[in-house]
């Protein structure tokens, strides 16, 4: 009998092979291990030409679609240079599960050769390069998620995602790393190995969408697609500096991917883009809504884009905006204050009111009920077919399987847990100037910054967006820096797991980690949070350039 | 200690003297028990006067909105019509439960007043005298959906439905009856007794919904509110004349509604329009998205009234309408068959195709194994405390309680049957002319037309829809007439119990009970039904009419 070793080992391989051998750097080339940078060492790594460093490093999306739609760059191109960088990145950092290089190479050629003859675009992502994480299904290749046992199982068809992307002339290109079960926001498995935070990479990416974090921050893909159900694309996005969104459930086609604990519907995963511009979040939103998805995907509700929506928030005059400094429970490493008041300090005339966390303990133990409601046996019979080991999780395992009447329960308290949220929002209407409850939340992109792989999570700054549904916007705002960040000293601790978390935190280990803000907006409102957002990074990233 | 029946006959002394005494017709004045319709019996019953008769009998809602907004009916004067109808629909038919004239009288006052003083309408609903059942909240009153162990509780506030209502200028008059524990498609209970059909008051009028349905059917309620988690606005509709609509889960809002089987997810209750009128359906919808409900209920999706989408439905030239004649496991009684080409025969030049059945079976032990996980905990515990005995539900007592996992694996199976029935519904595009999916879909209101209370059930008709969740409104088309049904003879069963639910049709015995066939379109595309149903609606009474 195959053991899942070998299988591990086969799988990998393959992936290597497919790997060109000319877009490896010599391993003597390579940057030595350690707290270094590597985002940029693709530039002068002499695999990329300078016209491709030019096509990686335009990260504004909106900016690189342009020029696909008008010649000015072709797909093919633009793939190879993507190919190449994410060649590189996947030396440096791990991001990587299954390549489909070849098939990318054809798409992008069918793409040039219909723009040639027909002059029009495909669709909205006209020859844009995409990845998307493990659990989305591209034909031809496998979608384990991490699980060993679901290996050499070849996708017959694209996951409705997959679909929907080509309909609008993306091009699916690689799929990327995630942890084994997906229920952790770190990212390392026993198949595809760990994935390290580009930015220092002593340190982890996050999780579970870690992959698609640590390629996207280092230009391996302009666009990318994550997934998250306790913050999964907000967390890599916060730890590998770069914009991500979570919209509310089934906003965006889940039909046809991959996932742990199916049937669980208490806190729906969902599924949502990261970029290196907020350009690249919008762009998907409205590319994707505009393929109809719900005709695919009996979850998605039929909502197209709303343009009137997006545009009255990108151009309201007045803000009122909340700002949770801390959930009560866990303090956050001192950067995200300093980020925070970093955005603030470029606002201008908005109305800021402090916004008092929310009963983060009753959310959490939601949470866990939700996710642990089978006992692990969802994850259980994942992992039993090749006995292969359990890697760190959340999962049911050792908990006691809830009853029906339980799981009613369960759902029962956290549909009024979101009524009270929803009340504790409004509420802020006494506390604005203009008597309106805020239009956006601020709150710290998580409790730590990246921190070494192997640790235990908290996912408090996260879960409670999916616990309420709303849509989230994570903005890269600043890094940590020893010589700022480092005289910051903490005896205030609000609980041992206040203190446990400040334990980890070490400016010089930490150097280089990003440090993110989650811009939180009403539930289904994508188009009004990618509006405000977009009013808050151009006042913060002017004052940058200023 | 108080037994139920004690409970149960003062709340019963308490609703008799909310009735004013001078708006009953003497016990010798009423009509004889029988088949015979009392739809008409207020007319000509000496309580209303000939302008109340006008008024109450203006079934346009838009007309009736457009007359109060224009001062030519005073609120005042439309709600006290209303309620002099409602107090003889209820000698009549029990559609009643609780009553809140004095509230209204108040609430209508003011609006008058306002209209007065402003020259402007509180909101689009301006003056509208509603209806809601039973589960819906309004301060003062109890809530007890059926259950005496609920009783004299009353509500410290409005459900937000009721609260968007008012917000909207309507004025909720009444509550209505519904079987104890909404899990039924009858309406009778050991509190309030037993509605009954006021077409042949020999029969039921549906359910749960049913107060709903005979008290609209009576004109004793120009607009009035139900909920649907198997059929109960359908049903009623269907079985009592008059149109509905099932919008998809959580587009109207439900939050602080009574419910049974709370955190019962898998399959949501949703709430809908009963009306006597299209327009109500309509003009509902509209005032009540108009409110932004999502800032109150946390479930309600941020989708504004999508008027392009209504617009585009109401006038697009060529449908592609779908016929599922029956569902393969029990055929409707004839005069449905009859209806459905009475209105096909109408519609002129549209493109209809026949539908084939969709695993009606699989989608029957769907919605048992959602309703049921609990073991029927949740309705044990509600009628516990009095010891009251449990009226005719569908409920999981008596059944093996789910485990969470297995929980999980139901909802699994629901979300793949969306899915199929989703790929379903677009390969109708291989039988269209133009290659285009169906816009609607048309099928029987039900599968019996009303019969005595008393009957066993089958939702295979409307359950369906709960399980995709695809809105649908009901459309009134005909009645049973021994001259035109009589003849009827089946003898090609599917199966027995396609053989038992014939057994209880007879021409005879169920004169006048309405027929009505459901309009169904895609999921939360509430408008594009609304459209399409009016298109269908005029063409079909443009043919009565001529």
């Amino acid at each position: 009998m195959t053991t899942w070793q070998q299988v591990a080992e086969a799988k990998r391989a393959q992936r290597e092979a497919l790997l060109p051998a000319a877009y490896k750097v010599a391993a003597d080339k390579l940057p030595p291990a350690g707290t270094d940078s590597v985002i940029d060492f693709a530039r002068t790594c002499g695999v990329l030409s300078e016209r491709e460093v030019e096509i990686t490093e335009t990260d504004d999306v909106s900016v690189l679609l342009a020029r696909l739609a008008s010649g000015h760059y072709t797909a093919v191109e633009v793939l190879e240079a993507f190919i190449k960088r994410t060649c590189v990145a996947h030396q440096l950092a791990n991001p990587l599960t299954e390549i489909h290089f070849e098939d990318a190479r054809e798409w992008a050629a069918e793409l040039d050769a219909e723009l040639k003859s027909t002059g029009k675009v495909r669709g909205p992502l006209h020859g844009l390069p995409m990845s998307v994480k493990d659990q989305f299904q591209i034909a031809g290749s496998d979608a384990t998620i991490g699980y060993i046992s679901y290996a050499n199982k070849p996708s017959k068809s694209d996951s409705v995602l997959v679909d929907v992307l080509k309909r609008a002339g993306a091009v699916p290109f690689v799929k990327t790393n995630l942890p084994q079960t997906i229920m952790y926001s770190e990212t390392s498995n026993m198949l595809w190995g760990t994935t390290v935070n580009p930015h220092n990479r002593t340190l982890h990416p996050g999780g579970s969408s870690g992959g698609e974090g640590a390629l996207v921050a280092m230009k391996g893909s302009p666009l990318g697609v994550g997934t998250d159900v306790g913050g999964s694309v907000r967390i890599p996005a916060t730890l590998c500096g770069v914009f991500g969104l979570r919209p509310s459930s089934h906003r965006y086609p889940y039909e046809g991917a991959i996932n742990s604990l199916v049937g669980q519907i208490t806190i729906p995963s969902v599924l949502g883009p990261l970029s290196r511009s907020l350009s690249g979040l919008t762009e998907f939103s409205k590319a994707v809504l505009a393929q109809q998805p719900w005709l695919q995907d009996p979850q998605t509700p039929s909502m197209p884009w709303n343009t009137e929506r997006f545009e009255h928030a990108r151009t309201q005059k007045k803000l009122n905006i909340g700002v949770m400094w801390h959930d009560g429970v866990v303090k956050p490493s001192p950067p995200y204050e300093r980020a925070i008041k970093q955005v603030l300090s470029t606002l201008g005339s908005h109305d800021v009111v402090d916004f008092e966390a929310f009963r983060t303990i009753e959310m959490l133990e939601i949470l866990g009920d939700a996710f642990c409601a089978d006992g692990g046996k969802d994850i259980e019979a994942a992992i039993a077919p090749l006995n292969e080991p359990l890697g760190p999780c959340f999962s049911g395992i050792g908990k006691r399987e809830a009853t029906g009447y339980e799981v009613w329960q369960a759902n029962k308290r956290k549909l009024a847990f979101q009524k009270a949220y929803l009340d504790h929002w409004n509420a802020t209407a006494q506390q604005t100037k203009d008597g309106r409850p805020i239009d956006v939340l601020i709150v710290p992109g998580f409790a730590y910054t990246a921190v070494p792989p192997g640790n235990e999570i908290y996912i408090g700054y996260t879960g409670i967006f999916n616990v309420v549904d709303y849509p989230v916007v994570v903005m890269p705002v600043t890094k940590v820096d020893p010589k700022v960040d480092g005289s910051a000293e903490r005896t205030d601790f609000l609980n041992p797991d206040d203190e446990k978390w400040y334990g980890l935190w070490d400016a010089e280990k930490l150097v280089n980690a990003p440090v993110g803000i989650q811009i939180v907006g009403r539930r289904y409102e994508e188009e009004a949070v990618l509006g405000y957002a977009e009013q808050i990074w151009n006042a913060f990233s002017a004052s940058k350039a200023g």
